[in-house]
């Protein structure tokens, strides 16, 4: 195993495609390897990509990875597939390698399912975005789809968000999931050639009147990914976005915010567990008195904790 | 305080609402009462009704109280409104109202805004359902927005889970997310009179043949809410398959996997809420080595849940 990390840092991407996996699976060994690789992480620039289906964020991905490429910038992305299990459709990551822009060893694709654990996706994510870190790329794109508590909760732990937008999203704006919009530092007009955009960008001035925090200042770019028209801006606005933190010294503490949230998710996950374990060895008359109404939800809940915390392991002291 | 339960009890709608913010805010009394409502609870059916923005789902809920109060049922429903907090838009138990639908007695529509809580929404609305079910109406509809892991996760706390589609979603029925398919008992295809509605149908019916569980039977309906077409078979098909998860004697079992999830749910807010407090008091000096790469952020998770132990108040042993 000490082989695979040696290789990984001697730059195969065989190596990487297989630690990814273990550090995606949660095994005994990607656990330490995250460990072991951690001092190598913080030089790429996390960038979170989202929106909500059909908004062609695939597409863009490709563009900006070609705009990266000519500017001799590595990228690596993790695309969260939102397929359902059962139905075997394509899904994002081959979507992008359709587009051309993988036969080159300065681009890596990687496709994430979504797998409903109780701490969410964000935690695995984050561990593979560290990955790809260590590996050297010089950015890693988080592609999510941007509809969900899941998305804003990746989106939270980039570097700098783009949140992709296109006329003719049901009722328009508005129907974004709360905390959407907070999210963006990008603002990108998507589909640009299609009628409607301009209200889309109109909407987006409105409402950055009644925000407070980055997306009040957010750019908002508009783009036809399909020409790649517009991309080159994107790809500008995001490396400015990091660099503006930088100058303002605000990246250590986007950075320490971010890797918060990422020990906040594994502590979480951890406990949620925990919890299931707690949940499994259940006796039968408690799952009993709750549909009898006799015990409530809520008294169940502290029970679970209080059995929780008699099941850690003993205090060091 | 105890003047607003007998109040409830009496079954004064002002009454319900004021405790419904209680239970929503998670005040202490709301906490106490919502314990004290609980015996009253398991009388109302749930129905949850899901499906991506823009599917036409207050349309849809509107004219299903409608048909509901013809057959004189009493219907509620906890309308989850995904507007952002900035928008300030129109939210979708205004649209309901707007509806015709809540000048009478028999009806009670409340919008539920989404808080981005540790624990998600799931918890507070599962508690809000039980205080209409206490209330005595014979159906709470559940209505959320079905692109997200809370709506799956909400969509699980139903009886009855109908899942609402339309023709022209951006990459079809394969661009759900992960999950939102398998928890539907009933299959809606509404906007039937737009081309690509029999599409839809056709999509479902592929992927029915793929999936094992109960979505691998749930009913397929058409409707066009706006006229009210097919919705009369809609709730029949909703009553119907509460009656054979009853005949079949697998209501009680959904019944407790479904109080069990919420006293999941719950532990899991508190214990989020915990972990918050003690990130609160985290020592600078620890922040500060997570970003020079000294401490990984898995070691620091093993810490906060170590410091939440020892925090937990002490054992009555």
């Amino acid at each position: 195993m000490s082989d695979l990390l040696e290789r990984f840092r001697a730059g195969e991407r065989r190596a990487l495609a297989r630690l990814l996996s273990h550090v995606e699976n949660r095994t005994p060994f990607g656990i330490q390897a995250e460990r072991e690789l951690y001092p190598l992480t913080g030089r790429a620039h996390l960038i979170g990509i989202t929106g909500p289906p059909g908004a062609g964020k695939s597409t863009l991905v490709a563009g900006l990875i070609r705009e990266a490429r000519r500017q001799s910038l590595t990228a690596a992305v993790l695309a969260v597939d939102p397929t359902s299990p059962v139905t075997g459709g394509a899904v994002m990551g081959d979507r992008i390698r359709m587009l051309d822009v993988q036969s080159d060893e300065g681009v890596f694709i990687r496709s994430v399912t979504g797998r409903g654990r109780g701490g969410g996706l964000a935690p695995a994510l984050c561990a593979m975005a560290h990955v790809l870190d260590a590996f050297g790329f010089d950015l890693v794109l988080l592609e999510t789809v941007g509809a969900g508590q899941d998305d804003v909760d990746i989106a939270r732990l980039a570097d700098t968000t783009v949140l992709v937008l296109v006329p003719g999203l049901g009722d328009g704006v508005q129907s974004l999931k709360a905390g959407t919009l907070e999210v963006a530092d990008i603002f990108v007009v998507n589909k640009a050639d299609l009628p409607g955009a301009n209200q889309v960008v109109r909407d987006l001035r409105v409402m950055q009147r009644l925000m407070v925090g980055a997306a009040e200042q957010a750019p908002i770019l508009s783009t036809v990914a399909t020409t790649g028209e517009g991309i080159d801006q994107v790809l500008r606005a995001i490396l400015e976005h990091r660099r503006q933190l930088e100058i303002h010294g605000q990246l250590t503490e986007r950075t320490q915010r971010r890797l918060l949230a990422e020990a906040r998710y594994l502590a979480l996950e951890a406990l949620a567990d925990q919890l299931d374990e707690v949940l499994e060895t259940l006796p039968a008359e408690d799952r009993a008195s709750l549909e009898t109404r006799q015990l409530d939800p809520r008294t169940l809940a502290m029970r679970l904790i209080e059995r929780l915390r008699l099941s850690f392991p003993a205090s060091r002291s």
